[in-house]
């Protein structure tokens, strides 16, 4: 195993890059995910999407986000006690995901800094992009993490 | 029907609020959603989730947001082409869900503007909160949407 198993804020430096992917995109996970949450024509039904101001089926924004939040977790160094969210800070959509697309996620770490209330936590700042087979950007935001200190000996 | 079928930027005014729920939210719909797209032991069982910072199972904050969308399908006025996300311009999640928690949701239209780019479209901010049953927010947002104009007679 290359990576250890539990990291630490001090593992971590700011610069630091992180990638995961392929992950397939098919008609039926487009669809059962749009049933659930975001029940639309242009998300949930390939025939009705066709009258649709996207004329095909698109994932959900909400779906791309699921997705992209399945990526990170191949992708990051495993966090003792695991990844928790503190906010997004931005996120867009620059173009839609279709079936058969390819995901891939890559992350980058632009800040650390130790938390003032909390003297075990720090705050990590990440951007995160999620591209599809052709490299274009489907997703982008900005992630504020909870990341764990190390005990002081 | 009390709401027409389909709604243009001219329907709608700054201060309109809308809401939906209650929504119930079960374990099998955490962990389901968790094995998916956010397999960390807090989220996907019971037992391990004993043994993790939180004690207990909590949904993904990605499970919350798919389970906002949800809500902000329901609560919305429809808008003729549907609903398209721009942007989210920041989200956060106050405290976790629970198995058993019902959700609620409010949002309210800050702005409405017309796009300065496309003139058959307008461009809606929206202060989304998601609520649990003890009228405690689990999720805030701000939106950005893309909404029709009406077209010119």
């Amino acid at each position: 195993m290359s990576k250890p198993v539990e990291n630490y804020m001090e593992d971590l430096a700011v610069g630091q890059r992180f990638s995961a992917g392929p992950l397939d995109v098919t008609v039926d996970d487009i669809t059962a995910y749009a049933k659930k949450y975001d029940p639309q024509d242009f998300h949930t039904d390939p025939a009705r999407a066709k009258n649709t101001v996207f004329g095909e089926l698109i994932a959900s924004g909400w779906h791309t986000a699921s997705l992209t939040m399945r990526l990170i977790i191949e992708a990051s160094p495993p966090m003792k006690g695991g990844m928790i969210g503190r906010s997004v800070e931005r996120m867009n959509w620059p173009r839609p995901v279709k079936p058969g697309d390819k995901l891939y996620f890559e992350g980058e770490i632009l800040d650390l800094r130790a938390s003032n209330s909390n003297p075990d936590r720090g705050i990590m700042r990440v951007k995160n992009t999620t591209f599809n087979q052709n490299r274009e950007p489907v997703l982008e935001m900005e992630t504020v993490v909870f990341v764990p200190r190390r005990p002081k000996a």
